[in-house]
């Protein structure tokens, strides 16, 4: 069974679509944390303990951890093992945003779900199926791909369009339902940002999940992408916020507030 | 005075092109370094005392290093120390191909550039130049953009032609050419097992230097490579080998015949 079915099963049973951004900046943690031993990992922990009932996952993005170097690898290991212990049935996905030729790839594969333990993975496609099939390859992972992220400036490249008049995300989108699903493991990301975008993505990717950064900081619209993201089966969709929730006056009640304004669509 | 000057002057002074991949994967290691503390490092510290007369650049790939948690970053990190305190003129590149959105990619940025203390990164262009500000605006750091990979299956989306007939790792090279290089500190990657494309390349943006794996194990041919790659001024090309000189039989050897192959050209 896929990975992906994790997720849904979490989602299901808590009614929820919300994934939160462990995106914990040092500098900007509440200055109580910063005399702990392990600032990120006390303020992830804290974090946690406030907003698991209403996640489905977690995404802690590496870039905030390694800015820190052993430490803060250190702090996302130990925040990956209290999930882990703590609340195994919650999704977890490293936003890595990696992509290697193969024989690197194998390394990308062995820290981040064996060695952290993270059931999901976010990937650049530039380099192509064959580069990603350490990844792919993994059944019992997920592999998220980038295909309309939510940065103004995404439009640069990935809004070129073709010979036959399709944008690269489209081609992205395309190839990914068709050519690398092969083990149900394949998600794609579509930024909140660019709500028109993605409902062409959910039409082209069929019942496949998308994770949908880009709600709260960034600005994108809960109401319109949960009217044209949802699968059929009412899933399909992982809504990820990450400053707006865990830097809020209280991440509990901002965690809420956007499960119901996801549900109360 | 731009990051690449490093490099230049020391491919002037000591006659060579060539950088050399510490892909230290700890399988891979002769087995007497996995009694060794710090195995990787070890194993770095021997091949950079054999080779480094023929090293005008080393470039460690991150994910060799991350495969170990964070004993493989702590070794990483041994070695950029030992580097720096023993080679200084020797140009370093962090291959880690990132690229994240703005807010993230300045956790990249302190990581790779401040803590590690590379003096270049390799980077996905997939979410453009916008996001990658916190790289490209460190004009003391070099910017590598993947262009055209070296990997067999690099074509899937590299190779698609836009509208305007041109494909996609041509605008990605024009517009690093044109648009990202304000500060003098961008590079590309082009591979060598894709000869006819890096002329292409080299045609498109001036004496802009290239990065150019995918000689030895992966089969690029040195000859061509040189032919068509050199700049102007008989530089403008970093070539790279990994597991064809660190696992040779003699690595002082193999780098030396990869200095003098360029150099025959």
């Amino acid at each position: 069974m896929s990975i992906i079915h994790k997720y849904e099963a979490r989602a299901s049973s808590i009614n929820s679509l919300i994934c939160i951004g462990l995106d914990s900046d040092y500098d900007r943690l509440p200055v109580q944390f910063h005399d702990e031993e392990h600032p990120q990992f006390a303020f992830n922990k804290w974090i946690i303990e406030q907003t698991h009932s209403y996640a489905s996952a977690y995404k802690p993005n590496m870039a905030f951890y390694e800015s820190r170097g052993t430490q803060g690898m250190q702090e996302l290991k130990l925040t990956m093992d209290y999930i882990q212990a703590n609340h195994p049935e919650i999704f977890t996905i490293c936003d890595a945003k990696r992509g290697d030729i193969g024989s690197s790839n194998n390394g990308y594969v062995t820290s981040v779900f064996d060695w952290y333990g993270f059931d999901a993975i976010t990937l650049h496609p530039y380099l192509g199926r064959e580069a990603l099939m350490p990844f792919l390859g993994r059944e019992d992972k997920g592999c998220i791909i980038l295909c309309r992220t939510s940065n103004p400036g995404s439009s640069e490249f990935q809004d070129r369009r073709t010979k036959k008049g399709k944008r690269m995300w489209q081609v992205v989108a395309e190839n990914v339902a068709e050519e690398w699903n092969e083990n149900g493991n394949c998600m794609l990301v579509a930024g909140a940002t660019y709500p028109e975008d993605l409902e062409i993505i959910r039409k082209t990717v069929g019942e496949m999940t998308l994770l949908v950064p880009g709600v709260g900081a960034q600005g994108g619209d809960v109401n319109k992408v949960t009217r044209v993201g949802l699968n059929n089966e009412g899933l399909g969709l992982i809504i990820s916020a990450s400053r707006s929730i865990i830097f809020a006056e209280s991440p509990s009640q901002a965690a809420q507030e956007l499960r119901d304004a996801v549900n109360n669509y």
